[in-house]
């Protein structure tokens, strides 16, 4: 946790909070932070500062805040996933968000086990979970929106052209010709496979909504490994 | 697991194996492979053909096998890692393994917590579980090399000078000023500190032994996100 995230109803007057769950166990056990002691905070989808610590007890944390600066730039990336395994799920949502993802769709496809749509962790505030450990983790405030689509081809057709319009698109694909660009220094729309990626059907939806097939190399790897690998090399 | 590894010991006959451990489950259970199939296998530091099912029952699987073409390239990098928690150790291991890092040294720093050194994560079959793992889901057979080294000083004073000669060496250091090159198309050596960072005794003896600091931009990422990530970036 390297930012503390503060929500407005923490606020108690106009720059003072306080807080009461797992922030303040943090806060007192992993820190070990003492009254006195200042620590980054930052207000959710606001600005970051500072947090001096004016009480701590076993049931409360009270602080000064003083908010002054921007969260970090979010990633020009919109990330279109099939839906992985729920293990998988929760690492990939931290670094995902970790890395500044914003907007995130969660997709169908052939080769995703129908039993993963009904994991507890697709409940809402379970997936914000993941998403706040990991922009607590990056020091960023803005909460990433996550939109499950059970319906692949519905979403194609009819949803994701107006997602991707007017970005560079692509899909990973161990299996295309073309190496995956970078650095590309645009909004990028990238849509990524279950394990053993997605079949020729919806590799060809895809290049029909003007999605381009680009391959990292000759190594399938893991969704959680290739997430950061296609976020780092395209942005 | 998209490559079947074998070992000298498999083979019954000059182009015959006999397996049964977990890779018999994995065909039998995980693949729900039968007589006749054909399967990618590859042999320990060796080439990479297809296997053929002769036999398969409860307690054994009999292959024919071809070996035809070349593992994988290896990644051209040698990783010099801050020993990590060891939930996170196996998932670095797995994704470095799976990527193609062929040398890796876990060193010690400050900020890495005495008991992970007593972890039996660390006993080298159990390192090598874990990079096999890796060798497995990227289609590789060629066996990373890995050593502990528990003293810092000595082993930056000592060692490291004749690993990273020749090579760019790089370490990641979030306050560093200099952005984290792309594709450098050379041997590098790169470090990556613990939870936290390096501290700057560390990385000034790093830098006395020629490593550049680096930096990939503000956002702190878990260790386990940031080996995929500069790996991606730098090769």
């Amino acid at each position: 946790m390297n930012l503390i995230l503060l929500f407005v109803h923490d606020y108690i007057a106009a720059d003072t909070v306080r807080i009461h769950d797992r922030r303040l166990q943090h806060v007192a056990h992993v820190l070990r932070s003492a009254v006195g002691d200042e620590l980054i905070v930052g207000l959710l989808n606001g600005p970051i500062g500072r947090g001096t610590i004016t009480r701590l007890t076993a049931d409360d944390l009270e602080m000064t805040v003083v908010l002054e600066r921007h969260a970090p730039a979010p990633l020009p990336l919109t990330l279109i996933l099939a839906l992985p395994r729920p293990k998988m799920l929760r690492r990939v949502l931290f670094s995902a968000a970790s890395m500044g993802v914003k907007k995130l769709y969660l997709i169908n496809a052939a080769r995703v086990e129908k039993s993963f749509w009904k994991s507890p962790l697709l409940r809402v505030e379970r997936l914000q979970e993941q998403l706040v450990l990991g922009m607590e983790q990056a020091g960023d405030t803005r909460m990433p929106e996550i939109f499950l689509r059970p319906l692949f081809k519905p979403f194609v057709e009819d949803e994701l052209p107006g997602i991707s319009k007017g970005t560079l698109a692509l899909v990973a694909h161990p299996a295309a010709e073309q190496p995956c660009p970078r650095e590309v220094n645009r909004q990028i729309t990238l849509a990524i496979g279950p394990e053993g990626g997605f079949i020729p059907y919806e590799i060809a939806k895809l290049a029909s909504t003007g999605f381009i097939a680009v391959s990292i190399g000759s190594r399938p790897l893991r969704v959680e490994t290739v997430v950061p690998v296609l976020l780092s090399r395209l942005c």
